[in-house]
């Protein structure tokens, strides 16, 4: 078992014109993401996929609809068949921006209020005589509501729960995908590390954390989440930057993320202000040897949560104190549920394989609160390779020195 | 019918201080929120509820974690009762958090992949002898799967959907909600505005979005949405700022939001860049004069969908084009889904009462695009006030003149 490391400096300048695309969501067709998606349904047995969640809506329909993250009634539904072209259903305030992004021509526009996109779809269903046959849904992202009035409505389609399905194709990258998520990762972290250079005492953690959001965007991401704690606040696991003054020999405790070209980013780093403690430095030294252990487990053929068994009896074994439920997992075009199969948990038995890229995170109990750290791993056929840091992390990083 | 416009001086300054607790989402029990969403469960004549949504868990438990809205399969769940007092069901990681910033007593963690959260839920449900009665949900906020494996965890309990209902206490605000509404809107008009004042052709769509969000930061708030589209971006309802250059003559319509105390702003402009032709003044005229009419429609005792009627009319009659299946809508804690009740629709019959906070948002189409205004309104006993004009826009805004 190998990996390596690739230090490779941050592609991304002030040149403003090299950045054009990162803040544009987007999906393309032209690398067969529909092709595979429809195979997959036709090896589950279904006949069709009513599609209505925003990673996957933009993966088939190389569209993203800002009001179907913030609109919850506003659907936008794309039903994949195994035979025939797929068709597409929007609110018709969205008519204009899927002619300009999508590539499926049959697009279907309903008034919301008036008209009832299911209803819509079901009859799409008849007129493609999918009305008696096995259809898949995302029973996550589908709202009961949705769910009852389509079994209403399709009374002899059998639904069957298989949003995994779609995620499992989503989980190995297309060339465009793995650019994307390794470029917005290495902008990512160079964001993060510049933002710790200017750390000092009495600086709050609003500050250092608005310098690591502005830092993103002028490389071209737009932001999406922040964790950032220091001193008491580094037990919670997801504290977001308060006026907390920073002070020494406080442990400073960042997760960031940001989508660049709509694939997500998701990193965390773990560093302490001057003067650093013994207890800090040995459980940082520890954590990182931790991870990087955990990394060489992410071989293809492994199962996911063999990785996860793995870090809790490495973690037993080693003394330390580990309170995550999981250690890792896969990411892409979900916001709305970051993590993406395969997930380092104990019940998901995916199998790794080459052209998958996944965050390990291992986080460790310290005597002052939470340590984490977070890096996107590709899985390749000679094993796995860190494609996040954009300069060496490896020793315990003092702040403010 | 009156209308008044109360322009005040927004309230905030370069003091830091005095915006401390503007990016802490909270949410405070003692204005008897629990007491009053008690009282409606009681009079749908459901025994107890079960909340899981962000908005709803935020307002009921006084948390809002982070992964509740970035992972879909983390679970916290509020169980309200008629009898007893409420139940907090959290995962492990979130314990911390919940310890510092909930008033509910009773906390109940589960270990995710391990436990079930929802088996933990009919546990406690059976504990209060709540197993065969009558239960409100969120039929929009739970998944399909969940609300599966409720029925099959609790046979004997008829699930209501009532999402409806818990929307409908939080759409009359508190004092300290107003508060937060208001300030919030007052501060994202600010930002709109000395955004507006720097915007000079040749600049990019993206270099003028990226001052907003930095001027609303500066004032404390938390970045939500952007849309930002000048020339032929104007003609889709949702485009996000890019590199497309500025214009003269130009149309600039910008939709913005931020979270304020966990608080959502959601505001409108439409600007023309300099020089300006007549039929784009004109209908910046014939917007904000329609906006008026429709705003002071919005009266004690008249319902939701008469409001939109009204709007259809007048355009009508008008020979005006409205393009929105809405003209207005609620707002408050909610984030994935920023239409609460109530929603100005055709469906809607929701009673304006006073204490509601609303925005109104007519959209028209005009020869360059679509025009859109959009602002909070206060209903009071005595009529609507518009609570989020910082300074006066009622005149056709012209930029880089």
């Amino acid at each position: 078992m190998s990996v390596s490391v690739m230090k490779s400096a941050v592609q991304v300048t002030g040149d403003r014109q090299g950045v054009v695309n990162t803040r544009t969501t987007s999906a393309r067709n032209d690398e067969g993401v529909l092709e595979r998606t429809r195979e997959a349904i036709k090896e589950a047995r279904l006949e069709a996929f009513i599609v209505v969640s925003y990673a996957n809506v933009l993966y088939l329909s190389g569209t993203a609809f800002l009001s179907q993250r913030a609109l919850r009634d506003r659907l936008a539904i794309v039903l994949v068949t195994v035979e025939g072209p797929p068709i597409f259903i929007i609110e018709a305030t969205e008519a204009e921006q899927a002619r300009d992004e999508s590539w499926i021509p049959d697009r279907r526009a309903y008034v919301q209020f008036v008209e009832d996109p299911l209803a819509l779809l079901a009859s799409a269903m008849r007129e493609r005589q999918l009305d008696s046959c096995r259809v898949g849904f995302e029973e996550l992202s589908l709202s009961a509501q949705h769910y009852i009035d389509l079994r209403d409505l399709l009374p002899h389609v059998t639904l069957v729960a298989a949003e995994r399905l779609l995620e499992s194709v989503r989980s190995v990258k297309t060339p465009r995908e793995r650019e994307l998520l390794i470029s917005g990762a290495l902008a990512t972290d160079h964001a993060m590390w510049r933002a710790f250079e200017d750390v000092r005492p009495g600086q709050s953690e609003r500050e250092v954390g608005d310098r690591m959001i502005d830092f993103a965007r002028e490389a071209g991401g737009v932001f999406k989440h922040l964790v950032l704690a220091t001193g008491k606040n580094a037990w919670a696991s997801h504290h977001f930057p308060d006026e907390t003054r920073i002070a020494p020999g406080d442990l400073l405790r960042v997760d960031f993320g940001m989508t660049w070209n709509g694939y997500v980013s998701d990193l965390a780093r773990t560093a302490v202000v001057a003067p650093p403690r013994s207890d800090q430095l040995d459980l940082l030294r520890r954590l990182e040897e931790l991870h990087h252990d955990l990394i060489k487990a992410v071989q293809p053929g492994v199962r996911a949560c063999d990785i996860y068994r793995f870090c809790v009896d490495e973690c037993a074994r080693r003394g330390l104190d580990f309170p995550l439920p999981h250690v890792g997992h896969g990411l892409g075009l979900s916001i709305e549920s970051v993590h993406e199969p395969p997930v380092l948990r104990p019940t998901d038995d995916t199998e790794i394989v080459p052209g998958m890229l996944l965050v390990v995170e291992p986080m460790l109990v310290g005597r002052d609160g939470r340590y984490a750290v977070e890096d996107l791993i590709e899985v390749t056929t000679s094993g796995p390779v860190i494609r996040s840091r954009s300069r060496d992390w490896s020793e315990p990083l003092v702040l403010g020195d």
